[in-house]
């Protein structure tokens, strides 16, 4: 990432951090590995950050599209030369999960020969970093109108939704779970902005509100 | 490599091979070790190769352009469609040297950072493998007309080239080595096709014969 002039790494939960083998195999790079900035969650290591890029193995997503790392990196330039964006990689093993694929606004997915797709996690952080380097030699500022929220705003607006539809009442009859992946991937999508969010979070408040106030005319009426 | 398609590896005096770290490091891939290309010589595994690309930490060459991957990568599936290519990387610790380098047609440079540019062996194959795959997605067949010689028969004539200064007495005033770089970077341009590698060593023989034919008309001349 460094020969590619990315700085900033970000390490959720690593087994072993400082690690001496780690220090020594990033000859000349281990002031990244100084800088690096240890979480213990993908919601910690994300705030702030207005965009996320998730890398799936998969070719199509549910209801996100699945872009080519040529397609995605302009987009994730431009919105990088305003707020800070994010490339989210899951691990060696097993890649990203469902519900951290569910953190990202973006989804990218680096073609590989069908009969032996398993890139390992350096060498995608390879040609994530390189495709990254090079759009941004061709990178042409373009004026955006779009004001994306940062993802603790996101995941704030989404709790809160969870949380109304457990009160209303509207999952007895659904897979709260799987609610939520669809409901979070169409909100992914929208690429919300801040006052969307608080204009949402007001509908939901006073759906609660309106719950409430429904609760307690049948109590009363039940009482009568 | 072989997530990118690519499966035919060959080697040049590997150090260990062999190599269980090797094997064990390949997860799925070892195939492509096993199946690998044990050589001695440069020559030895380019031969038959009509192209092949260098890699180079360099931005410019004395003579030959140098590319960006991007570049190089449509004209190397032109010529691969019909006759054998070569990727060559040098060593992890200091790549190609300016022989091996002199062998390639084609220079190609991986653009990092002007800080940091030390691109590992690992990381420099995957974005090579990963943008001839990715080219061979939009790959268009284009009529070619040129018919490059093979890589023995480019050195055949090379090395009968630099025999011929030797004899001619064209090297007394020059660096050798020197010289011979800047006519090799010439004709590595100019991809010889056989039948003009044939023309021009039909030129050298004459031009040795002529010599011979000199040299005894002095002898004969200063014993009258």
């Amino acid at each position: 990432m460094k020969t590619m002039g990315l700085r900033h790494l970000y390490l959720i939960n690593p087994r072993h951090f400082p690690d001496p083998q780690a220090s020594a195999m990033a000859a000349g790079a281990d002031d990244v590995l100084a800088c690096a900035v240890v979480c213990t969650s993908i919601d910690q290591a994300l705030e702030g950050v207005v965009l996320t890029v998730g890398m799936t193995a998969r070719l199509r997503d549910i209801s996100n599209e699945v872009l080519m790392p040529r397609e995605a990196m302009p987009q994730v330039l431009q919105q990088a030369a305003l707020q800070p964006v994010a490339l989210l990689f899951g691990t060696e093993m097993s890649g990203l999960t469902n519900e951290e694929v569910s953190r990202a606004q973006m989804l990218v997915n680096i073609p590989t020969d069908p009969d032996f797709s398993s890139l390992n996690l350096a060498a995608a952080v390879q040609v994530m970093s390189y495709e990254l380097s090079v759009a941004a030699q061709s990178y042409q500022p373009v004026a955006q109108t779009l004001q994306p929220a940062a993802h603790e705003q996101v995941e704030g607006f989404l709790s809160h939704l969870e949380k109304t539809l457990h009160e209303i009442g509207f999952f007895t009859t659904q897979n709260p779970a799987r609610m939520m992946q669809r409901l979070r991937r169409l909100y992914a999508r929208a690429r919300l902005e801040a006052d969307e969010i608080n204009i949402l979070r007001g509908i939901l408040s006073v759906t609660t509100e309106y719950n409430a106030r429904l609760k307690a005319r049948y109590k009363q009426d039940s009482d009568v």
